[in-house]
């Protein structure tokens, strides 16, 4: 069997699936991207299992639903012992690290009580759910109780000085005189107060580079998530990319009186958030969108650079490189601001695998319509690298059997999740903590949401692709809402927590093995069990 | 106040509801079990949340449903880091030890993932789902991987030589010519090859009083799960108590030919049971019957020796006794044996519970129709001893506002489930592993089971109590499916793995905590910002 290739697994954070030239974009091009898509297969229908960033990441490195992971919200700690792409992929003897973001938090609670020493090797990885952090960073400003990225240390070490480097140079504008907090929308045309070159970026781009030369000297198969902070908040990108783009360039917004008449309560309430009354605002977008599309630039530029180095290197045939995003951004659409949300936008994204193995080139540069799921990518790098999928564990499908051209039954629906228990909607709203959960299931036309306490919604992407029309309510549609409702109980109801049992094992169960096991349960007379255990081949 | 009482917690295995004169048996006898009751609450509609052993056990062990532990059937191991009663337990001092059986599996590996040795302390408490194994005996043939039982032990230091001393004397009949196996139904009434007291019922009995003895000595408060094997098959049970019952003292059985008529697919599957079409035979209730009402009179026996002991130390005084069974037993009931589904016989429990806090005096005596499950115990545990409940993972109810008399608004409907995986239904079904699952709703009038790939049974007990028609299909029913499908889906919802992140925590994120955490998603500019700071009173 031909050596596995290696996977570089990237992720942006908050890239809607749109921005990107090879999705269709008109005035963004992204050519470096476009030639992962040229070399393999652009999953054009791709979800994530929650619109935010850490319940969605935790997805994409368990291979597991949220509702099973547990981890709901940003830095909801990843309960011990849950099992990751890491584990997984330890027993094949690859090297599973980090470069970038996770937004992990670890569970200290737990590992204190099963006694795991949280400084320990064991307790470093699982403190990354799963990843050996070469470089952990989730680029945002880092809370009292964590510990400084290193690329604040870099940035120092340039002469960079500040409390909060990463903040105070990286993700602020104006000048010497004047600091221009990058967080407020305001100065998203102002360029960032950092060459290039030293942004986050280039920076993770070349540690990427550093684990890869360091891991190639060791002999070892790697899976690597280079994992970038971008485009998402602070919305500030250094010079030139601060202004590449203008008024010309924009998408048109996506939205409608309609949406806003008489909404549902789970939706006007987010409409109600501040970002989403800010980004509903012409001015806004206009001072926002060039940011995030010079983000997403340099983005493309790195991917070339990233690219090149493998190239040289000899890698770029024995790596399978895999792009996708954490999930989408608003940025106005719906009168909405953030992702939290399933409209498209929000809970679908980009997702790219550039496969170089022969048993690819059937599907060189194609596009496919699968639905498909960020659970999906953990099982396809399990059975790349020659594993087999705990499927009592791992919830997602490998696609490699879509990247060899295959044409397998696929699965009729996509289902994410949202907790906005740590938001104030929750408030707003009036819904206990555990009551604050929405549910969306859909099945490639019908996108139907669950949202515990209120009637649901439905979408008929059909008839409406721009989700304007809530007919949640249509006494019409009651039949399409019957019937989304049952796939959601069937999906509800799903064995997800039996994860030290196989199905394998099960299905190895049998009258026999009971016989031999002395669990004589049923028989009546010596008569009845000598028939049973000829019967049973045992004597 | 007070010091908390220490708890009794026995459970008796496959004791149906109704073999207690105190819940009205006609011709069984339980004085001591009945005084229980008198100096306490019986609680008589509890519902175990699995009726078979193991996933029964573990939800009583971790106040969590079967799909929120995973341990879907006997043996499935429950996962390591799952939270047990003696994981709450323990920073409240309480010492909490087992003496017999919990059908737990260890999770070795996951326990070998994490880095956790089997044999340290944390490893083997955790392998006995979070007890101290005082004594820990399942009290069937032991497989070839498990350690013997003491009891074997203890039964050849009395000259009960054999390869395996708990069957070949303890559970057969017969003499020293002729050996008859005891888990043949033919041979139930025979007297067991044991003097009385050499029986696992006494014999866990003065285990239990060994621990009492020993743990007073300590000073510390405990918690014993005191937890006997029978009147589980082997259903064989010593002289005197082989010859108490005979044919006038059977309850007549429950069955009716309309159950027969054109059963539910998975009902049907179950009356094929080698099992069932044995019980439904009247030789074998003729034969079986009075062996099960022996050995529940053993054990109520053996719990006033029990009573006797506490009352002579003054530990009566200060000791909670609880007792409950794991599950029922079919007895030829529906034309059924064992247990497994959902009628009243199998999934509903005896459950008592006697606190002696003058703060109970109020239901001293009293019966309590509230609707109970057995995941209700191990949070009403950690309440008496003085904790707080973490409801974010408990899912049961404490009891003590029904034992003080309080009547809080309770929940309308119990839960329950069954996997047949590992049973030959799942293989005559055509059924894949991850949907042989069965899940009851029992409002306590309607009894809605929903069997994955089948349309669901109906029951009514109000009009129907002994469950012999089922309205599965009755289109003039087809309302209260809808509602109890909606039950159904509801709790399906649950937020059951979200075991690191507190309810109160959620509750207490605030805008002012992420203005302090410096995420400043949603400002325009400085002046929104400081505005927002002096509303939130951080300026």
């Amino acid at each position: 069997m031909a050596k596995p290739n290696n996977i570089l697994f990237i992720m942006c954070d908050q890239l809607r699936w749109d921005y990107l030239s090879c999705n269709g974009h008109p005035s963004l091009q992204t050519p470096h991207i476009d030639s992962l898509a040229a070399r393999g297969v652009n999953f054009t229908r791709a979800y994530v299992q929650s619109p935010v960033c850490g319940p969605s990441r935790m997805s994409f490195y368990t291979g597991r639903y949220m509702r099973s992971h547990g981890s709901n919200w940003n830095r909801f700690p990843l309960r011990i012992g849950e099992p990751t792409l890491g584990d997984a992929l330890a027993p094949l003897g690859v090297r599973t690290a980090l470069v970038g973001k996770t937004h992990m938090a670890a569970d200290s609670q737990g590992m204190a009580r099963l006694g795991i020493d949280p400084d320990s090797r064991l307790g470093v990885i699982a403190s990354e759910c799963g990843f050996e952090p070469y470089e952990r960073d989730d680029g945002l400003h880092p809370g009292p109780s964590r510990p400084r990225p290193a690329y604040d240390e870099y940035l120092r070490r340039l002469g960079f000085e500040a409390e909060n480097p990463w903040e105070h140079w990286a993700n602020s504008g104006g000048d010497a005189e004047a600091l221009l907090n990058g967080w407020l929308l305001s100065h998203a045309d102002k360029p960032a107060r950092i060459p290039e070159e030293h942004s986050e970026t280039p920076y993770m781009t070349r540690r990427a580079m550093d684990f890869i030369g360091e891991t190639a000297q060791e002999g070892r198969p790697w899976c690597l998530h280079l994992s970038y902070i971008k485009p998402h908040w602070p919305y500030i990108v250094p010079a030139p990319y601060h202004a590449m783009y203008g008024p010309n360039h924009l998408l048109p917004v996506v939205r409608d009186d309609a949406e806003r008449a008489d909404p549902h309560p789970v939706l006007r309430a987010f409409q109600d958030f501040r970002v989403s009354r800010n980004f509903s605002r012409d001015e806004v977008r206009a001072r926002v969108l060039p940011a995030y599309m010079g983000l997403i630039k340099q983005i493309d530029d790195q991917i070339g650079v990233l690219m090149r180095f493998l190239e040289a290197r000899g890698e770029l045939a024995t790596t399978t490189i895999v792009f996708t995003s954490d999930h989408g951004d608003y940025l106005g659409d719906h009168w909405l601001g953030e992702k939290d949300l399933f409209h498209e936008c929000s809970v679908r994204v980009p997702m790219i695998v550039a496969d170089p193995s022969p048993a690819a080139d059937a599907t060189r540069g194609t596009a496919c319509d699968a639905l498909v799921e960020a659970i999906d990518l953990a099982p396809t790098f399990v059975e790349a690298f020659g594993g087999t999928v705990a499927n009592h564990v791992m919830e997602g499908r490998s696609l490699l059997p879509l990247l060899r051209g295959e044409r397998p039954a696929w699965r009729g629906a996509v289902f994410s999740e949202y907790d906005y228990a740590p938001q104030e909607a929750r408030e707003a709203l009036g819904q206990p903590v555990d009551q604050s959960r929405l549910f969306m299931v859909f099945d490639g036309r019908w996108k139907y949401i669950h949202a515990a306490g209120f009637r649901p919604m439905l979408y008929d992407l059909a008839s409406d692709p721009n989700e304007f029309h809530d007919l949640g309510a249509d006494p019409a549609r009651a039949d399409e809402r019957a019937r989304m409702k049952d796939m959601l109980l069937s999906w509800a109801l799903r064995d997800h927590n039996r994860i030290t049992m196989s199905d394998v094992r099960i299905r190895g169960y049998s009258r026999a093995g009971q016989l031999r096991s002395g669990h004589l349960i049923g028989y009546w007379d010596e008569a009845e069990l000598a028939l049973a255990r000829k019967e049973a081949g045992l004597e």
